[in-house]
């Protein structure tokens, strides 16, 4: 018989979300427990078990969930373990078989990877890459992530973590500090926190230069304080959207070499950016790309909703 | 029954070598026909299909021959095309369904890819990756190629091209022009036509520096050349190979970024520098690769024989 519904576990650095999903993406039940509440990972597995188990409990789902998916950060995939995940206090030193741990916890199967598998597995089966076999989902958040599908497959790689996209190298001298000890790396300038910094950058190069942005002098510049300047026509954050667009549709006609993708699609808080992010993109892909591939790969802003994506994600590893 | 024997074509731009090979890798029988004496795609097929039919009649293989792997240049293994090869003349520019025209001529089924491909698969079967399931091969030659498996398969994207490595851009501003017509290519650098130029560059540059490589003005330098003169113990040689191999090194880094494989098999003339090129390869890699794929991505020379490996490649297609 068809088992209907799975469980999606979005585990972030505060919260956990979960919610039951049916085979077409809609939420039946949604549960959510603390991340940080706990001092290992044994105490954070036994409440989030039970939250699970009281909301298959009170909602008559015994025998009606196929399986449990989790997006963790640090996710293996391959070994179902979260391996040090420097944002969890509890994860931060350690390798915990978490997906092992939920399964003796609730008697459910379960898988886990990181967020940006989970929600390239979700446009897979809900979303933007529905009927794609080979696609790329890149989310532009704090960081910028990866996740890779060819031939109807993820890519998780001998180890567990392949698609850590965000940490190619894009400037090879004089690069960015990236957080994880590095410079250059993509995500340094084209994740939500790289568009603020090249705001703070362009404004101190060009003292001259009026801008919306200079009123903001009492919290740091975000993102979205550089979009809504660059929805009111100021040039200087049109200029900010520009460079961000030209440095990651440079690093598309890279990966398109890797891959070849039907489509790369952009999920998370910057793919909300629309043209201002997307022109700049697609004019550097035009006049960067190996001609074999020009023209090729489609750039689409994910149909997720980014509530629901993670949860959808996560759980679209149970239905595999 | 198992049929015991596959046939691997191997198309240059000269010559098209085929074999007779088996299970374990050994060939039986060789044949060969030029690749630019016709004047068309068909008057090709129908001489190499002639080559390939007379083998099989005078062995006495009738019925033996589970079918035809070809490795060719810009072959798309989605559609068993060749398209607007630049080096094959009657190929410049069209699209012809080589695998379906064989198949016609040979009563074969018959898959064909690129070179690089074909050397991946040859690896796999009977080379240096047997037994793994993600892993990529670097062809280091004229040009550099890759053929790339992730899941135990290989990529070939949804167009058939996936794997175009050699041109990922290493160097963005002032890169070195390229055949593909952008500039800052892997393959500009890290090719045998790489090393060479970079040899010229050097000696142009450092004019007070001694070198071994300053005798030979009357034909350009070769890689060949590089390589004896650092064996020689020539510091200018042997600068050569460090900047190579650390650029080499650096893309590997991103390589790795993207499947994460267990190994990266160097192919091809170059791959032949052994300790010139590894040692900066290796050092590079270690100091510039992100902290989680620390020291788990070999680095291996293919045992494959490289006369051999092209038609063992190209005949594994055959196989799967």
């Amino acid at each position: 018989m068809d088992i209907p519904y799975v469980i999606g576990v979005d585990m972030g650095g505060t919260n956990t979300a979960f919610g039951v999903v049916d085979r077409r993406g809609a939420i039946l039940y949604r549960g959510s427990i603390s991340t940080r509440d706990y001092t290992t990972g044994e105490e954070y597995i036994d409440a989030l078990g039970n939250a699970i188990n009281y909301s298959i409990q009170s909602n008559h789902l015994k025998g009606q969930i196929k399986g449990i998916g989790m997006g963790v950060p640090n996710g293996n995939m391959n070994d179902g373990t979260i391996e040090k995940a420097a944002n969890i206090p509890w994860s931060k030193n350690v390798v915990t078989p978490l997906a092992a741990m939920l399964t003796a916890k609730t008697g459910l199967s379960c898988k886990l990877t990181n967020d940006a598998n989970a929600a390239a597995l979700g446009e897979m089966i809900y979303g933007a890459a529905k009927g794609m076999k080979d696609f790329i989902v890149i989310t532009l958040g704090t960081g910028v992530g990866s996740g890779i599908v060819s031939n109807g497959q993820l890519i998780v790689g001998h180890d567990g973590f392949a698609g850590e996209l965000g940490h190619v190298t894009m400037v090879r001298n004089n690069g960015r500090p990236c957080g994880c000890g590095r410079s250059g790396c993509l995500e340094t300038y084209t994740s939500a926190t790289g568009v603020a910094r090249t705001a703070r950058e362009f404004l101190d190069m060009n003292p001259e230069m009026n801008s919306l942005l200079k009123e903001i002098d009492y919290r740091p510049i975000t993102s979205k304080d550089v979009y809504e300047a660059a929805q009111k026509g100021d040039e200087l954050a049109i200029e900010v959207f520009n460079f961000t667009g030209k440095i990651l549709g440079e690093a598309f006609c890279d990966f398109i070499a890797f891959t070849s993708p039907k489509a790369i699609i952009l999920f998370g808080g910057l793919a909300h950016s629309g043209k201002f992010l997307l022109d700049p993109l697609k004019k550097a892909m035009d006049s960067h790309i190996l001609s074999v591939y020009k023209g090729k790969t489609e750039i689409i802003l994910s149909q997720l909703n980014d509530a629901e994506a993670a949860i959808l994600g996560a759980g679209a590893l149970a239905w595999e």
